[in-house]
């Protein structure tokens, strides 16, 4: 009934949006894309700027459990943040993994997701000048960037940002699933798993499970150090578990549409 | 559909309630606006009473981590305490940055907008003494004051506080826009934002985003350093991101209204 | 339109629940009295037993930041659990306070609310004994007692616990208030009302704002130094949160019902 | 009305997927039946990876209460997250504890439940395998089993997670009831249940509440020692809260069903 609700909701949104672009031609031309596409670049400055200033020492960390579970709730309450902000715009995305999956998975246009990719890196790193234009000098040498336990080979590491970015896009898929029926905040649901990640693997591999994030602190600070598992990693399990949720679990492949 | 609920729910709402005044002379005449400014002030004398509670080191402080995740958490789950009491009744500001920010945009006038701050700035205070009067001598000193990390120019400190209620104004506006199809309670989305920029932003400069907040502990430990800084920021980027949220992103300015 | 459906599902649940009784005598007679009875009596052994055990140091706390964090979670999540195991058999009060305070606003008869409280004060002890069993001998004395902070007097404690229950129950009139268009979890919201007063007032007076959590270890571990603070703290100032909601705020107290 | 929503939610779901199998042997046929089977591997395996990567010490714990609220929100929100994921394939039970009340209280079969816990059991071994993947030698000693503290009995740790199990059924159950009027989402209470049990009930027995959650490590570092507790406290306590809610509370045992 939920769904049935959201079905309608969409219809209705788009009686009163006007018609989206059905080509990518189209898009190209509409007024709309480009908001979109200006939308996810505010999205992840504005994320990159809160996550880097979190993971920055301006007062030196004095507890190792005490800085983990700040930043994953600082990271994980900014997603909530961003979809709240922008979600009924640009999908609020700001992730190169979730664009690239969403892409694979036919939701939104190759050309749309190339375009915000190019948008969040560029985010990234303007996130990260942001914030190092308001710290002092002596901070500017790490910024935030991700590195993986010393302990772990880089392989382990990959495999580590695979999974958790696999466990991400399917909770994300199944909060924004409009058939099921789910009552409560998709804003708050994503949220919340970033937060569990995170606080689960920072001490891994830092939980990026979002290129963007990686790619900002590295070009600011010049630090590539394993910079592909922060590509490799999400990316390719972003798209593992988008098609899982696709073709293995999603319960209405084969239902009736609210139209029938 | 959501959106079209709310639309029916406040012409219900109407109803009931009766008009609501259309200028501001009659504004001064109702027994609501008195209400509402009331409410304002009740709002923000204890919102203020329980983060200068969490601020001042009744026990010493031994963690900064853990201080700053205290309270981080306790602000941002007060904020939606504050709006499940009186959202319904004055919209629950209890932050001059917001209701100067709302009257920018239209959403209320400036004669209410003057009225909230002068309560908002006095509940401030309110709230500060309340706390002094239970709290032993020897901690009237500082009471929760903010200032900006020693490390940091006051410039950087305007502009940290500009970034923080940018965000924060968009956040607000994207929970309350009543044409998007959003679940979930407004009042924690606004919650979790607090908390998302209090746990990065308290190391840098106490993360205010609300001048009445820093003004009532200035006040009543007399403590005015950089004080301008509290005000300039979170109005500046209150306004900016009020402004950013309804002429460049809102995906509903040109759709047709629920009446039509 | 919300409040419009919650209306409707009372309706519902009244033709399906069949009568609730209208008088205190057939309050008596009836099944369902006795079982909300004994609904107060599991939810409040339940919940003081969970709240003792976290506040008991079975392992030494090693930070003061660290175990107020994380007490204060525990007793706010346990909030959301307890109303959402049995708010709606019988409204999940847990506490004196609150059944005081709903009786003086005529939201529940005086007879419910003396045997709400006489069964409150009795699962303190039991939670407590409970955990008491669980525990090793040399961690009887003490099990989660409250104790107002040592350099505050006990007018000021008094005063703190006051402040505090009048927030608390104005923000649970807030959630439940069927006039109002709120989404989202009163089991939650509730809860997080716990957490954000817990974890500013644990260090002054351990935030109890119930009395039966401060009952149930001071009878089990005798110990009552300025035990009177938490029966008179909370009942007067939930008291006068209860007042202050109905009688200055309210928005609907002269607006239409549904059914006109 | 929310609980009618739902109900023709159902109905509007059991057209669209068609009819669910109405015997075991039927379920056996089931391409559903394998794809739900499926699922609880999938979920149980990433919830036990990411609760042992949390309980791992890969960089060394330094404070007790921080592990203590790290561990407590990664799990907790980690349940929400896995709702999230496939609650509305397999109704994400991941807990063998879950599955064999459920079948109790007759709401699966019989068959199901033992293949859900064949799965549960097997995920729990197969996550922890892949976090041993993913973690240097040094660390595979133990991989976050779970044992009782030292000071305890194991009669009192079973008696622990016996009342915490208890206490996770009624909440579950009253969050999942469709009859009762309760906004908001079903996956972020049941995770809060956990987060609250956890924080008050890592100290005395690791708060497993899970069967497959204590196995899984147990088996792969071959470490046993009262692992009874672990099995006989969460599936005694499971049934007996299951019978509690069914039999003893639940308020609408005795009412009209929608259908009439």
């Amino acid at each position: 009934m939920d769904g049935y609700f959201l079905h309608l909701t969409r219809k209705i949104e788009t009686i009163r949006r006007g018609n989206a672009p059905t080509t990518m031609l189209d898009e190209l031309k509409s007024r709309e894309f480009w908001r979109d596409v200006l939308a996810e670049l505010f999205l992840t400055t504005t994320f990159i700027f809160i996550v880097t200033a979190v993971s920055s020492p301006i007062i030196p960390f004095d507890s190792t459990e005490g800085i983990v579970t700040r930043i994953s709730l600082a990271s994980g309450f900014m997603v909530a943040v961003e979809i709240q902000m922008l979600g009924h715009v640009s999908q609020a995305h700001f992730n190169p993994a979730v664009s690239i999956s969403f892409a694979v998975a036919g939701r939104i246009t190759p050309l749309r997701a190339a375009l915000y990719v190019i948008v969040q890196a560029s985010g990234g790193c303007l996130g990260t000048l942001i914030l190092k234009s308001m710290t002092p000098a002596e901070m500017h040498g790490n910024l935030g960037a991700n590195s993986i336990n010393d302990r772990m080979t880089p392989i382990q590491g990959f495999g580590f940002e695979l999974v958790q970015t696999w466990v991400l896009l399917m909770s994300i898929l199944g909060c924004i699933d409009t058939n099921r029926p789910l009552f409560g905040s998709e804003a708050v649901g994503i949220g919340l798993t970033i937060a569990a990640l995170n606080l689960a693997g920072i001490p891994y591999t830092g939980s990026s499970m979002n290129p963007a994030r990686s790619f900002g602190p590295a070009v600011v600070s010049n630090k590539f150090d394993d910079h592909w598992i922060y590509w490799a990693g999400p990316i390719t399990g972003g798209i593992l578990g988008t098609l899982t949720y696709k073709y293995i679990f999603d319960p209405y492949s084969k239902a009736l549409s609210y139209e029938q």
